[in-house]
């Protein structure tokens, strides 16, 4: 039986659900598309994720494929993305169903993400970014943040950086293409970019760079961090709900491919 | 009894509250407010405005004073705002409170407020902004929007976009210094300035404007509904949750007064 392929763009608000899979206690993002799906065709289908994102952490730019039988396929990519949709809560979005090549594969043929981190560095907390920001009252000094963002750019061992799991297969080596860290007024965006994260890297990445803008660490204690491989040595990790998974690059260059949620390009 | 004024810069989440007014509906964010200092001072205080907002409508630069006794006064300026602000619901922050010259007043001193309206142009919704702006899936042409929002500018009688009020005393000319309409993927924001707005003002011309962009209207009939001052000529009112009251100008010349909530500058 033939099957047709599509990639998923997906954006959800993280907050209402335990993350991308389902666990014990509660339904993922994964189960309530899969759900959706189910509803528009017999066959149950899975999705394939370029990713997993934990309990809180939002998404624009997720990415899953999936394979539908041909025969149960009566509608066009763009009535496809509405009809999902149609079968979603408000809180998750198709942002965009595209077919794509038999052998596309979401997770294994990804050659990069870029994940977004919001702080709110001000008094007060911003009423309107309550579920998308950290609140970091205190005031943080952006250049030595800058800097140890800096020292972490490249191809290193970012285990001192990833929460504890059990690596016995698989290295812990990752490249960090990109960390910039822009302000606009009280508004911090952390652009995180690499071709592949481990286990709330992100988090811990952010967390120490604020720790080091508030003064716990100098921008010169991160290469140690790193050399260490020991979590207990960088800083803490940041809050799920500022963490945003923007995009997903796909290509043999890690070329852009911009998913139709970015706000930026 | 002398007293001490003081300037509060408020930002909210307007979607929980019928406005900033307390309607028979339920409470607004200034009785929320005034409630909070009602458990920090004896003497009943009371909140004078720059404006009101409407249900829904939300803001991160509402500009209120308050009068307190000083011999009530046993803080410092700093703890002022964190006492409030230990008595609101997250969705309502006292972003400062400055003491403020015994003849300022947040409403008559106003030399011009900024607005800005946001506007998620794509297909699907955008999960983590369902609650803060609108969702407009149909194409707009931007280049038009711009045109008919270049003919808004200047000092007009703007009631053709204000929603049907009575005026018997009151004149409905105001000038609009601002009109700019950015655009960042499918994110449109409208940036709006003036002297001052009337009813729903900003809400009837992000509607027109929107509906120029759908083909809806020409750019040139933009003066027409002008020179009208028929309601009913003039295009749509846009829904009120995806309006901000940004920030409220004072001093002479209508120097900007940035609060500390700006993203901007």
């Amino acid at each position: 039986m033939s099957s047709v392929k599509y990639k998923l763009t997906i954006a959800y608000d993280g907050g209402n659900y335990v993350g991308w899979q389902t666990q014990k206690s509660g339904p993922g993002v994964q189960q309530k598309i899969e759900e959706a799906l189910g509803r528009l065709f017999p066959t149950p289908l899975v999705l394939h994720s370029s990713s997993r994102t934990d309990t809180g952490v939002h998404a624009i730019g997720m990415v899953a494929h999936v394979e539908i039988p041909a025969a149960e396929l009566r509608m066009t990519d763009h009535k496809l993305s509405l009809a999902i949709n149609a079968h979603l809560p408000p809180d998750i979005r198709i942002f965009k169903a595209q077919r794509c090549p038999a052998d596309f594969h979401a997770r294994f043929q990804a050659t990069g993400k870029q994940y977004r981190y919001f702080v709110w560095n001000h008094g007060p907390h911003h009423p309107l970014l309550l579920r998308q920001s950290w609140h970091v009252p205190q005031p943080l000094a952006i250049q030595p943040m800058r800097e140890a963002a800096r020292t972490l750019l490249g191809r290193h061992d970012f285990r001192a950086f990833a929460a504890n799991r059990n690596w016995p297969f698989h290295t812990t080596v990752r490249t960090l293409r990109r960390l910039d860290i822009r302000r606009q007024g009280p508004l911090l965006t952390f652009v995180i970019e690499g071709d592949g994260f481990l286990y709330r890297m992100c988090r811990g990445l952010v967390g120490t760079l604020v720790q080091t803008g508030m003064g716990r660490f100098e921008p010169a204690e991160i290469p140690k961090m790193l050399a260490s491989r020991d979590r207990r040595l960088a800083g803490m990790s940041a809050p799920a709900h500022g963490l945003v998974l923007w995009k997903v690059f796909y290509g043999p260059t890690g070329a852009a491919e911009v998913p139709a949620g970015d706000l930026d390009e």
